[in-house]
């Protein structure tokens, strides 16, 4: 495995790797990450192994994806712990550019999706989303991977990169992977390091909210996405610490939200998407519907 | 050569191309057009062949570069005459795409260099360059050519793609060609088609604001941004059809104006760009300064 710092290094790495496959069919596959790695990420990079020859994985926390009131000085780094996890994962490259590697100078080009990116996180963290396409689209090109790996997690994320590339064509599948859980339910995120034990206790509300909402959803054929919309703020308002940023129900991927009469048992195309805030850490969950499913855990 | 027109199928051609080419190591030089070709096109075919093993050329009016009042529907097309010149200069595949190959819905994802596409073109048509980054994005995903050929005649164009393509770490080498013009000076355009013969003969007072500008540039060493600005207008304004759009001395490819005070003589990193309308048909030329610089003709 090596470790790389340079746009040039890592595109004459790739290039030598997919001639040294013979074929030169050798096919790369992409997770993009900002570092700080856990099971979850794990998780992308044990999909980007079955499914490609070479593995490239990415640590650059964006700047540009962050608001002025945000946690980008304090979002949590630790390289030498990232490099070893990608190394148990059979990650062929790990490439991890400063920030003026990436933006020599400020970036005059922004790549931006509408419509998708007004709701949801969209709404809360104004630009978020130019942030992440923009830097999506650099490290597209960068390793231009035939697949690219991102956690379902941030599903509107998911939906906006997929959007991205449909509407410019860019020559890469996107694969959504599950969301990864602590035993006791909390997805993982690299901002759960911020929660005090108290916060940590209470943000389990957030995929208690989600059960709670799949069972009333599985096993009531009546229920309605306005029925679903007050059964979460219940849930959630039970915990004094939270804070809803928003809990909404939407179809997926179009992300439009659901008209509070409509009926939701035994559909599939939906998603139940969670905000929260404890103190100023901001936590997401979500759930996209399946006919009977479980949350998986670790 | 082969005239193609769904994207699928182009992709499939060109690796086709480049397998059969044996290394795998052959270049794809793209050179994408609006169509109705003529000899400044055909430079820029010429150009792509000399540099690249296969010419890949695109024809495609890109509806969302046009303002709501500007010439979309009236653009000229010729698809058989153009198709007769992409055989001639060797090309090897001409992709013709239709609107709704290229937009199967309306794009929610835009590509948008900010600062430099404010003046000029950029001022007078607001989103056209929008229109163009957003398309020129979705065609080298496309095609994926080592280096694409743009002409210098939009000069702005040529800067504003250059901006992306280092924003955004395209893998693509942007190969500016030079300015083609008809023996009386007037640059060649494929709107030229519109002018009447006396808008056509009025016209030639943009290339000779050009070649005055130019030789007083080349004589007078104390010559300012100011003179010349005042000399741009007063000879174009000589003509009674010519409506000034813009006429303007600046850094090329900054684009930043130069001040009143500033010399020009001996600089080779200055742009005088000129946008003149007669009718409703608007007409663009520039010159980058060079040493005794000579306009160069069919």
């Amino acid at each position: 495995m090596k470790v790389i710092r340079t746009i040039s290094e890592v595109r004459q790495e790739i290039s030598r790797l997919r001639q040294s496959s013979g074929s030169g069919e050798a096919t790369v596959g992409f997770v993009p990450t900002m570092g700080y790695l856990h099971e979850g990420h794990a998780s992308l990079m044990r999909a980007a192994k079955e499914q490609s020859d070479i593995v490239v994985l990415s640590i650059f926390v964006n700047p540009i994806q962050f608001g002025p009131n945000e946690d980008f000085d304090s979002y949590p780094r630790d390289e030498a712990r990232d490099v070893e996890t990608a190394r148990l994962q059979g990650v062929d490259i790990v490439f991890i550019p400063s920030v003026s590697e990436m933006y020599p100078e400020p970036t005059q080009t922004t790549v931006s999706v509408s419509q998708l990116t007004d709701r949801l996180c969209g709404a809360s963290r104004p630009g978020h989303f130019d942030g992440v396409t923009t830097v999506v689209s650099k490290l597209f090109n960068i390793v231009q991977p035939q697949r690219a790996f991102f956690g379902m997690k941030d599903a509107q994320q998911v939906a906006v990169i997929q959007q991205m590339v449909n509407d410019l064509n860019m020559a890469v599948e996107i694969v959504p992977c599950p969301i990864v859980r602590e035993s006791d339910g909390l997805a993982l995120s690299s901002r759960n390091v911020y929660l005090s034990g108290e916060q940590r206790e209470q943000a389990l509300v957030l995929s208690q909210a989600l059960r709670v909402a799949q069972e009333t959803i599985d096993t009531n054929p009546s229920v309605t996405a306005a029925d679903i919309r007050e059964m979460l703020r219940k849930v959630i308002q039970a915990s004094p610490l939270a804070v809803i940023d928003y809990s909404e129900i939407q179809a997926f991927p179009s992300l439009q939200p659901l008209a509070d009469h409509e009926m939701v048992y035994g559909r599939e195309d939906v998603l139940i998407a969670l905000a929260v805030k404890f103190g100023k850490t901001r936590l997401i969950d979500n759930i996209k519907l399946h006919k009977s499913e479980v949350l998986s855990h670790v």
